[in-house]
């Protein structure tokens, strides 16, 4: 339906350099095909015809007015950390990077907000709003690369969502360049606000398909004292679950509760030697931020102990916490080590279905005859049972794909979502359907109508 | 547009009944007519031709179906406390209560989560919920009246709102009829899930006119500790205004802190001879449900001293503290005792914008002759300020009609919003274009569009 302008590509960049300086509109094929991906695996991706890098909110709607003007697709990119394909590129199309748009324009510890540029890096605007000892707490594993602009569009999460919640609750409001060019202010700079349809919150998520956020402001919290963390051994993953389980109906509020099986614990400490107890079946790790952690990391000891932990060994220090944390954090990049490729699966169940969650993974691991190493957000629910494969091997390569998908099939069955935190892009969207049915995509997709009613907005992702 | 058939009333009936038990369906012009209105001032509103009143999603179902055959507007209502008119009904609709929905059908400590009908009594559902340990935060001022279901409808707030944030927040996913009759599930009931755009968040706050919510999944926290309250007096507002910045300036996080001016504290002593100290210009209340909420009590004492606080009186007991709180929650019923009539403003401002708000509501309250008591979510910088008028007096209430909206013009000059947690309704729909600008507005009406072609569904609210 989109024209492509596959036959004059020197023309689009003609028009684009009348809005936007010569250096900001790369055409050169060598370049501009080192933007086709992001991070995920098994998502196919075009050949853009150029990639802008705009500076400013005008620049921005000169891009999308000229796309409009020669029906040209515009696929919108931040640092390319997703996990998929949400940001690939299709073919001829404008890859609109918003990595350049990357200051922040205002912390205010009075009102607790931040307003920032869609490119600013995640961790950067964490150590800046930590110095007015404020926090932004959404931390995506990619959190040193990944930018706000696309936290928003893949409505990320991380580490700290199991006490302090996902990107979407701290998004207060947005500027957005429409498809057309126009812009729209969604929301508000004020803690609380109800003026017609929530349309800040529609963004969040939406993977660039609606618009392209050139502004947003965020929501932060008083900074919280640091984290102190356990770690406890389990001889089944099924026993800590149960421990997960008695955690969070105990009414404890951790700050981190992750999971870690042991095949994930054996690839982290193959790359990088930490040490982990590689004979135990499934780690906890635990961590509280509050006044007093030691006391509350007592009580989780305690209730580890019961639902059968070997051992509990809790971190006496701060850097002893963050030794841990860094296993964790290091555990995709170990997986990933294991047999060069990895589809990453984001499936989401109620905690207290989340020992069927294990379980059921490891009979597909078995199934395929496949290596599936699963991290798990514990105290969320969302598991990342990610499939490592060569991807050489084309038998392999089938029966990764098709484990994948059979581990949504049974977050489905278990009352879960496909994706908890790093959205469907390209990746999940035949499984979209399946999770939200032809009602909610008839209603998606008029959505989506609403505001690119051209279909010009990261064709192709989502549905 | 939408054909009225006043011509029928009975054939209405008639064919509802098809579907629902003859006690479901009230056609009674005097019993129809005690459903006219919900609780805001000079809100228009039409007569309905007949209530309904269906006590199962099938029943709902045969509602919608019915409208639209007939192309009946449908207005739906839980408690009509609502205070923008969103619940009035319009010349010849269905009036669709869902108050006879009131069943929670799941408490779940371990997912800490509910699943209940729209009828349920706010204060139902919280005093379920804290049987199980568990903490339903959304507490406006009705909520031993107020449905879940009316809530959602206007994404309605409270006075925990300063640290617990609005119902928004805790909507995970939604059963809904739409106009047409189909069903649709949106969310999810896990703690995470970003598949697909966010319809779930599109519902909260839309008045019912985008669908029926007929069932909700909420989320939940563990209970806190019970919270204990001080009372701050200042001799101006802008003294216990600054002290609103400084609290939270200092990272605070007070699970309540309320403001009220004088004229509201003389009204509450004079309809309740509560003995609040009615020499001063303003009352701050401040509250803490934490582990030592002491320590926490007399950080903000020190606080509202250095801003100039005149006395600070910490609640030593908890049966002090729900005095004070008391008082607030009487405070409009008292401001409504003053002249028989008031208008409730919602307008939301930063809060480091606050004391300019409350110096211009004086301004506006001497420009106009009226008496305008302000009481304040002050930590959300939420204000209230209650226009008292005498409804028989045309000029009177002229006056008090151009006070309210100037109050709102205010609020948008000093960066806020028109409603921080009342919702547009009837009351404020001129002022909502002026708020989300033309751009705004035409997208709200495409999504308006996408779930109601035929506009039957609360029509005239919002825009």
């Amino acid at each position: 339906m989109n024209g492509v302008p596959e036959s004059n590509p020197g023309h689009l960049a003609a028009l684009l350099r009348e809005g936007l300086p010569a250096e900001a509109v790369l055409s050169d094929p060598d370049v501009t095909a080192s933007y086709a991906n992001d991070m995920a695996s098994f998502c196919e991706a075009g050949t853009p015809a150029v990639v802008v890098l705009p500076r400013t909110v005008e620049e921005v709607q000169h891009v999308m007015r000229t796309a409009t003007a020669l029906r040209v697709p515009v696929v919108p990119q931040g640092a390319r950390t997703g996990l998929s394909g949400a940001a690939n590129a299709s073919d001829g199309c404008i890859v609109l990077s918003l990595t350049k748009m990357d200051r922040i324009l205002e912390i205010s510890p009075v009102d607790r907000i931040a307003v920032v540029e869609p490119g600013v890096v995640n961790a950067v605007l964490s150590r800046a709003v930590n110095e007015h000892g404020l926090y932004y707490p959404p931390d995506p594993s990619s959190w040193e690369q990944c930018t706000i602009g696309g936290n928003i569009g893949t409505a990320s999460g991380g580490l700290c969502c199991v006490k302090y919640g996902v990107t979407a609750e701290y998004v207060l409001g947005l500027d957005v360049v429409l498809a057309d060019g126009r812009l729209l202010s969604t929301g508000r700079r004020t803690a609380k606000g109800v003026a017609g349809y929530d349309l800040t919150r529609l963004f969040v998520g939406s993977e660039g398909s609606l618009g392209i956020v050139v502004r947003a402001v965020l929501a932060l919290r008083p900074e919280p004292p640091r984290q102190l963390a356990l770690a406890a051994e389990f001889g089944s993953a099924a026993d800590a679950c149960a421990a997960v389980c008695k955690i969070m109906e105990g009414g404890h509020v951790p700050s981190l509760l992750e999971l870690m099986d042991r095949t994930t614990i054996t690839a982290v400490n193959d790359m990088a030697q930490m040490g982990l107890p590689d004979t135990t079946e499934a780690l906890l790790l635990a961590a509280f931020d509050t006044l007093d952690p030691a006391a509350d990391l007592a009580a989780v000891a305690e209730l580890c102990t019961a639902a059968g932990a070997a051992a509990v060994v809790p971190a006496d220090t701060h850097a002893e916490s963050e030794l841990l944390l860094q296993a964790r954090r290091l555990s995709l990049t170990a997986l990933e080590a294991v047999k060069g490729t990895t589809m990453i699966d984001d499936v989401c169940v109620p905690r207290s279905r989340l020992a069927d969650m294990l379980d059921g993974t490891a009979r597909i691991a078995e199934k395929y005859g496949l290596t599936i190493g699963v991290c798990a957000h514990a105290g969320d629910g969302n598991t990342h049972p990610t499939v490592c494969f060569d991807a050489q091997d084309p038998d392999e390569s089938r029966r990764a794909r098709e484990s994948f998908d059979e581990i949504m099939a049974l977050g489905l069955e278990l009352g879960g979502t496909i994706t908890g935190e790093h959205g469907v892009g390209v990746l999940k969207k035949e499984w979209l359907a399946r999770e939200i049915g032809p009602v909610g995509v008839e209603l998606q997709r008029g959505v989506k109508q609403t505001f690119d009613p051209l279909g010009l907005l990261n064709p192709g992702k989502l549905f």
